[in-house]
């Protein structure tokens, strides 16, 4: 049996009423300081340790976020939610983490829980299979803080923070065009999600701000994994002009257009440029390292954590943060061996 | 302001006490039928939810648990936080995630957090820092459910859940041997953790079990990074008498190791085998890809959970779970290119 010390305990070996020991706890003005010095002594002794949820229930404040994530085994959102609870623990906050597992079924449990456990607010990143946004426009309704991080939806209003993907993109691009590559390929992500879209357009506009031309078919319709990076990079090369460089979507796919290079003996990177996106850890490891642009993971934990607590203090006091309040990280791009020009 | 509906607004819309209100919720007999249909009615129009930190304080049951991992940002942790958060979930059980960040205070500030939440238990992978381990003991006096995933502590009597080191360890070197190795080397980790103590006695016994004597020599003390294992292979080669196999304490350590052998230009595994330890995910992409031992995080977080809630029913009902109840994962060894055997 748990031994938990309650004010009843308190009471009992002082000989006092509850009510008197819970105002002395609380320096309520009507309790002698006498008295409340023993009760406060006697505390110590007992080891009591106040009970949070009571005084959750008195403040109507928990001090504790939702926090919504697909997968803490995906490095991405184990670093996302590394720099969320970083920043919430040094504000006097807890995180309850859910797995939605990419299904709509365990957000919905997930918000459910956040509910009954009167969280102060949430933080969220939708799950790929989500297309009913209900849940999420409830929690807007009854005016719950609300924050979605890295996967957003857009019509939904929601205050977000997101990484530039289109900025990435162009910059990755560029680098491909500034180091010698004459003919770069993409291989895009899933279309219905707005990051990979974002990152299609940022290449499309790189390569025309460079004065080049938009190929269709060097881009290739992949589906963010290693399999299609193989595929794509097979497909490029039985083209008549095949490209002589790639933009991938992610580093899985970057890795399965280096795998097919090297058993088709193209080297990279004097006769094949190669850039990924998400900086994954195997990235400076592998041969040849591979370059990649960084989604500055701990950074949006934090900012979302941050942008929650305006939030929270703002309907505190009646004020509104605004739903379209948008903060959009700065991609940091990691030029490695993989990208570093042509040999002739 | 949120808008949170309570038993206050459905006794002021139907003209009753909040004590008549609650009663017909909780479905007490001395209400009328009647009435419970009437506030049931108006409980669903108004959306009312009951409130979970209320009831738990009447049931004195969070289920809530309180987590600590070192860090989030280590894929190993993130993996394990998967297979406990999954099995929580199914089980209605939500948890709060805390990261010590590998130092005792955060612990202990960890620590205080949960017992104010009043969670209905705590798994725990202890920090590096830590060796003051007052917090744990006084949870344990208190009789806090308390499990240790990991990184435990064997004096400390708390129930835990490891992954066999020993025989992980035993077998990758058993593993070098039948494939045609003749000396090998350790690169070991910190003595003062656990793990790394059984792995160097699960390496001894396994050259022992096999008629090969242990050449102190072999064994390298390292750090358990990158920097380590180039190190100890730069040590290693320097031998008058080199080894020709390396089992290295973990992955990142058997990295540093390959990336020397690489630029000293000896060949991986025709004149140099090597295995790791934890299976990190960049084992398999890496050249050549790396043997490694599996540690079975998600079957680790799922096994903490379920002792923990074993505990807490035996708690419940006054029966004990042991103290030294310890349960033992075994590794699963992944062989690749890195070990495939000497090639004379």
């Amino acid at each position: 049996m748990s031994q938990r010390i309650t004010i009843h305990d308190i009471a009992r070996e002082l000989n006092l009423t509850t009510a008197t020991v819970s105002r002395a706890l609380n320096d309520h003005p009507r309790i002698s300081t006498e008295t409340k010095q023993l009760v406060q002594e006697k505390a110590r002794q007992l080891k009591y340790r106040r009970n949070k949820l009571a005084s959750s229930l008195r403040s109507g404040k928990s001090h504790t976020i939702g926090v919504i994530i697909p997968s803490a085994q995906m490095n991405f959102f184990g670093s996302v939610v590394h720099g969320i609870e970083n920043t919430a623990s040094s504000n006097g906050y807890s995180i309850i983490l859910y797995q939605s597992e990419e299904t709509t079924s365990l957000e919905k449990k997930a918000i459910e829980t956040f509910l009954s456990a009167r969280v102060d607010g949430i933080l969220a990143s939708i799950a790929k299979e989500t297309v009913d946004y209900t849940h999420y426009v409830e929690l807007r309704k009854r005016n719950i803080p609300l924050v979605f991080f890295d996967r957003t939806n857009e019509e939904l209003q929601v205050p977000s923070v997101v990484i530039d993907d289109y900025r990435g993109a162009f910059l990755a691009t560029e680098h491909l065009i500034k180091n010698g590559y004459a003919r770069i390929a993409h291989v895009a992500g899933p279309q219905h999600i707005k990051g990979f879209r974002d990152r299609l357009s940022g290449y499309k506009d790189a390569l025309l701000a460079n004065n080049r031309t938009i190929v269709n078919e060097y881009i290739y319709q992949g589906n963010v994994s290693l399999e299609s990076g193989k595929e794509a990079a097979d497909y490029f090369l039985n083209l008549t002009a095949p490209p002589d460089a790639v933009f991938a979507v992610e580093d899985f796919t970057a890795l399965g257009v280096i795998k097919c290079m090297k058993e088709r003996n193209v080297k990279i990177p004097e006769d094949f440029g190669i850039i990924g996106f998400a900086n994954e850890n195997f990235d400076e490891h592998i041969t040849p390292a591979l370059s990649s642009v960084d989604q500055q993971t701990v950074q949006m934990g934090k900012e979302a954590f941050n942008l929650l607590m305006e939030i929270i203090k703002a309907n505190d006091g009646k004020a509104r943060v605004k739903d379209d309040t948008k903060i959009v990280l700065d991609p940091v791009l990691f030029f490695r061996e993989s990208s570093t020009g042509k040999s002739n």
